[in-house]
C-alpha cells in the first residue's frame, strides 16, 4: 500500500539561505531541501526524504545487478588488518585508511573497498570451475578519510556504494563479465536519469589492466574529461595518451653551451633566446615517495601533479621544496638538464627519441641546444603527464579534443588475478588442475549518484528529480486557507495513492501558499498539484515542476492523468 | 517479479561438520547451511541467502515501523566524539566503544547507539511543539567492542539494529509513543514467529526511568528472566525484586562476640555455631570503580555480580583481591562485619531494618551475634544483588517463580530527559515558553533476531524457518539422474516463481539425492518439492520440513497447493 506522506507530520525544516560553507548546488540544494544534515566533516544524516532517495537509487542498482546474475552479499564494514596487509593496500591507501584498534589492541581498518574479503569468501566457497563464474554484490558503507571532504556528500568520508566483484577461470570468462556489469551501468544510468559518458581511465591502487569510469558532467565534477568531436574516444584526461609524430629524420650538432644569465624561467628563456616554449625541455623537480626525481615536458606545457600522482598510484608525489636544492648543489635552480643527472628521469612521449631541445646545462646561468634524446640523454620512463589542452589531439583519429568537468559515478576494472595471486585464489579446471581466477570489480557510489543528478537536474528555483528518483510523484500544494481547500487536497492525495501514486501533500497550517510553492520547487518533485481557488468547483491545477506549464483540470481528470500508463 | 534461485549458480557451500569453535545451534547451523560466514571475532559476513534473512527480518521491522507512523533515516556510524562527551558516555562506555582518530587527530567513534546524535537532529529541526511528536527509526549497522565476542551473529561486534527514537512535549505523550512501540513489537515478534516474553528490565548505562526487555526464550540465551507462574509478572533476573517481609518486632540483647576459629566460610561457621547459613550475613568486598565497597546479603544466597553492575552502570564493578587485604589491615579477610566498617555498604532489601545477624567482627577468629540493622550498623544503598533462584517469592503475588534462559531481541526505554537535558532540547511550546522534550529509545537486534529464530526453530536435522523470514517458501529437489526429473524440477520453480512464490531449486550436477536432502533440511526452506521416481507420471512429492509428512501429487495438484490462498 502506497501512503501519503503529510508535511505537516513530516520531519522536514526547510531552508531559505544557503548554508555558509556550501560551494556546490548539489550541497546547497540537498540541505535547503532538508534531504541532508551535516554530521561531522564528510559524513552525512539522510533525512526521511532523503533516504527516499537513496532507497530510489539503490532500487534500480539491484534491480540491473540482479538481472545480470548479481547475488547480494553483506561484508562487514569493520575489517582486520591481515587481508589488507596480503595485498598491500594497508599500507598503498595511507592516510585514506580509517585505522583502529580493538581493546586487545588488534588491528581493524574501515572498509574502503573489499576486493580481499571478496577474494577470501570466494577461495572459501567455491572449490571447481564449475561454481564460476560468480558476481557477488553489496550495497554498502565505504569509508575514506579524504584529505578534504567537500561538496556536500559528493566527496563524503562514510558514504553509500554498490560495489560487485566478478570471478572466472579465463579471460573471455572476465571480459564478459565485465560487459555484463559495462551494459547494466548503462540501464542504471539512463534509468536514474543521470546524463554520463564512458570513458577511458587510470586504474590506480586498486591495480588490473584496464578500466573505464562512467562520468556524469558536471561544473561541479572534480575529474576532467576529454571528448573527440569526431570519433568514439574518451577519456579521463589522466588517462588521454598523447598523440606523437616521430620526429623527422635529422642530424643534430653537438649540444653547445647558452649563455643565459637570469633566465629561470621558461618565459624568460625563450624571450631572451628567441625561440618558442615548445623548443625547450622543461624539467620539473618532484619527489615520488620521498625520492627525488625529474619529469621532462615539452616548455609551452604544464606537468599535471594528479596525472603523474595517478600513474604511480598508490606512490606519493609530490613537488619539490626550496629545502631539496640547498642540501643538492648538483641541482640548479632553474638551468636543471637531464643530461648528466643522477636522479629517476620520468618525460612526457612528446620527449621522444631523436628530438632535440633547449635545455639546463646543470650550473648557474647556461641552458645547452641540440640536447638530443636517446644520444645526449635517456628517459626511465615514459609517462602521460602533462595538463591535457583542449585542441590537443585525440589519439585515435587526430581531431581537436574537447575537455569537460564531470563526477565520477562508475568505476569498472578489469582486476585480473593481483588479488587471486595475493590470496592464492585457485578452483580445480576442467583438466584436474589448479587454474588461477580472474577477477572484476565495480563499483557505483550510490550517495555520490543522489548528488550528480542534483546537480544535473537542478534548476534556478531549486532541484528537480527525475522521476525514477524522485521522493515522491506528485507534490499536492493545499494553496489557500478554507477547510475546503485542505479537505479536497487530502481526498485527492488519498486517490492518487490509493491507485499506487507516490503522494506529498503540503497540508502545514499556518505556512503561506507562497512559502508552500517556494518549498515544492526547492524539493523538486517532478508533478506539483495545486489546490486552491477553484476547489469550490472540483478544480485544481497540475504543474510540471521542470517547465513550469500548469493546467486546470477537474479532480478526476487530474487523477486520471497521473494515473494513466 | 519473482526468480527462480537455482543452487547450481547459487554461492553456496554448505558443510557437513560444525565449525570448531561453535557452541550454539544458531552459530553452527546458520555456518554449516552457508548463510554466514566469519570475517573476524564477532564480525560476520551474510552470504547471498543469508542476507535474504536479514532483508525478511529488516522488511517485516519497518513495515510495522511505519505502521506507527515511524519516518525512516540513516545516521553516519561513524560519528564525532563531541556530542558522546556531552552526554557522557563517552567515557561511560569504557572499552565497549569503538574509537578512532582521522588523519587529523581529531576523534571519532563507531556508534553503539544513537541517542545523541537524533536528539542533536530533532534540536536542529524541530522548534515547535506542533512538529512534535515524531517518531524516528533507521536500519544500521552498530558496533560494540565486546570483550568476548561468540555465539556467532547472537554477540557480534558490529551488527545490524533498527533503532528508532521518539519526541514528546509531555509525558503522557512519551507514555503513548512507549505503547505504540511495545504494540508494534509484539506485532513484529509475532510475525517473525519468535516466541517472546516482555519483562521488566534495567535501563544501565542508556538512562532513563524504566524499561522493559522482549526475550526470545532460548538455552543459549545469556539473560535470565524470571517468570510468575500465578500471576502476570516477568522481569529479566537482574530487576527482579526481593520480596521482603517485614521482620518481626522483638527485642534483640547486645552483640556478643563468639570465639570462631578456623571459620572463614559460611558453611564452616554455620556448622561451628548449628545455625542455618540463613541466619548468617554475608559480607562480599568488591571494587566499584575502583574503590572498595562491601555488599551484605543473607548467607544463604550468592552475590550477582551482573546483577550489582547493571544497577551501578555504567561504573565497573570487580572482586577484591588478596591485594587489596594486604593493604587495609582493618579489614579481616573471613571475618568482615559491617558494625564499623570504614567503607560505603550496600546490601541486599533482605537485610532489612530491625533484622539481627551473625556476622564478621572484623577481628580474626571472632564473630558475633545479635548485631542488628538499624541499630548497630547502617546500610548505605539497597541494591537487589542475590542470585535469583527459582522458588524465590515473586514480588506480585509471592507465588514461587520460575527461572528460564532467553536472548534480548529488542529493548525499549522511556529515556526521559536525560539526553533532552544534556543538549538542551527544547521548543517552543503552546503558552510561547520553551518546553523540555522528553524521548524514548527503541531498538531491535535484526541480525540476532536471526540467530533467536535459528535457536529456538531449529530441530536436529538443521533450520527450520518461519515463512516470513525463510529465504524462500519452497526448496525444489531435483533429486534423480534423469533428463526429465531436471526439466520438470524446472518447470515446476517456473510455475511457482511466476505465481509469485519464492523458489530454490536443487538443479546441481552430480549431487546425490541423499546429499540434496540434507542440505534442504539443513537449509530449512519451510516446504520440500521433490522430484524424483514419479517424474516420468507427472507426480511429485511435497514435503512438510518440520513435520516431514509428505504427499505424493501431481504437479497442478502441487501448484496448486503452494498457491493458494
Amino acid at each position: 500500500m502506497t501512503r501519503v506522506q503529510r508535511l505537516s507530520t513530516l520531519l522536514l525544516k526547510t531552508l531559505r539561505d544557503d548554508p555558509a560553507d556550501a560551494e556546490t548546488a548539489s550541497h546547497r540544494l540537498l540541505v535547503r531541501a532538508g534531504y541532508v544534515r551535516r554530521t561531522a566533516a564528510g559524513v552525512w544524516t539522510w533525512l526521511p526524504l532523503g533516504k527516499r532517495l537513496l532507497d530510489n537509487v539503490a532500487r534500480v542498482v539491484r534491480e540491473e545487478m540482479d538481472a545480470i546474475g548479481g547475488q547480494e552479499v553483506l561484508l562487514p564494514a569493520l575489517l582486520p588488518r591481515e587481508p589488507y596487509e596480503a595485498s598491500g593496500r594497508w599500507k598503498d591507501y595511507g592516510d585514506l585508511l580509517f585505522r583502529l584498534r580493538d581493546r586487545k589492541g588488534a588491528e581493524y581498518l574501515l572498509g574502503p573497498t573489499h576486493e580481499e574479503i571478496f577474494t577470501l569468501t570466494v577461495k572459501d566457497q567455491c572449490t571447481s570451475y564449475k561454481d564460476l563464474p560468480v558476481i557477488l554484490y553489496q550495497v554498502q558503507n565505504k569509508y575514506r578519510d579524504e584529505a578534504r571532504p567537500r561538496s556536500g556528500v559528493l566527496r563524503g568520508r562514510e558514504f553509500l556504494m554498490k560495489d560487485a566483484y566478478s570471478f572466472d577461470v579465463t579471460d573471455e570468462g572476465l571480459a564478459e563479465s565485465y560487459r555484463l556489469h559495462r551494459e547494466a551501468y548503462v540501464r542504471i544510468f539512463e534509468r536514474l536519469g543521470l546524463d554520463h559518458r564512458i570513458v577511458s581511465a587510470v586504474s590506480g591502487a586498486m591495480g588490473g589492466s584496464a578500466s573505464e569510469e562512467f562520468l556524469a558532467p558536471a561544473a561541479a565534477g572534480e575529474d576532467t574529461f576529454a571528448d573527440c568531436p569526431r570519433c568514439a574516444y574518451a577519456a579521463n584526461t589522466e588517462a588521454v595518451t598523447a598523440a606523437v609524430e616521430p620526429p623527422a629524420q635529422a642530424v643534430h650538432p653537438a649540444p653547445c653551451e647558452l649563455d643565459t644569465p637570469a633566465t629561470p624561467t621558461i618565459e624568460t628563456l625563450a624571450a631572451h633566446l628567441d625561440v618558442p616554449a615548445s623548443a625547450i625541455l622543461k624539467n620539473v623537480l618532484v619527489r615520488i615517495d620521498g625520492e627525488i626525481a625529474a619529469v621532462g615536458v615539452p616548455g609551452d606545457r604544464e606537468v599535471d601533479l594528479g596525472r603523474l600522482a595517478a600513474h604511480l598510484a598508490p606512490a606519493e608525489v609530490e613537488l619539490v621544496t626550496a629545502d631539496d636544492f640547498a642540501g643538492r648543489p648538483e641541482l640548479v635552480r632553474g638551468y636543471v638538464g637531464p643530461q648528466g643527472l643522477d636522479v629517476p628521469y620520468y618525460a612526457d612521449p612528446r620527449v621522444a627519441p631523436g628530438t632535440a631541445w633547449i635545455t639546463g646545462a646543470n650550473k648557474p646561468d647556461t641552458h645547452v641546444r641540440d640536447v638530443v634524446c636517446g644520444r645526449d640523454f635517456t628517459v626511465d620512463r615514459y609517462v602521460d603527464v602533462v595538463v591535457v589542452e583542449p585542441g590537443d589531439p585525440c589519439p585515435a583519429c587526430g581531431a581537436g579534443l574537447e575537455l569537460g568537468r564531470a563526477i565520477e559515478v562508475g568505476h569498472i576494472f578489469r582486476l585480473g588475478r593481483k588479488y587471486a595471486d595475493a590470496f592464492g585464489l585457485d578452483v580445480l579446471g576442467p583438466e584436474g588442475r589448479p587454474v588461477r581466477v580472474t577477477m572484476g570489480s565495480y563499483g557505483i557510489g550510490v550517495s555520490r549518484a543522489v548528488a550528480a543528478l542534483a546537480e544535473q537536474t537542478h534548476d534556478e528555483r531549486g532541484l528537480c528529480w527525475p522521476r525514477e528518483v524522485a521522493p515522491a510523484d506528485v507534490h499536492v500544494v493545499a494553496a489557500g486557507k478554507g477547510g475546503e481547500v485542505l479537505e479536497l487536497a487530502l481526498d485527492v492525495a488519498a486517490l492518487l495513492a490509493d491507485a499506487g501514486v507516490r503522494v506529498l501533500v503540503d497540508d502545514r497550517g499556518g505556512v503561506s501558499a507562497g512559502v508552500k510553492f517556494a518549498d515544492a520547487e526547492l524539493m523538486g518533485v517532478p508533478t506539483l498539484l495545486i489546490v486552491g481557488r477553484g476547489a469550490a468547483r472540483g478544480r485544481v491545477e497540475l504543474r510540471d515542476r521542470r517547465s513550469g506549464a500548469g493546467e486546470e483540470l477537474t479532480v478526476e481528470e487530474a487523477v486520471a492523468r497521473l494515473t494513466a500508463g
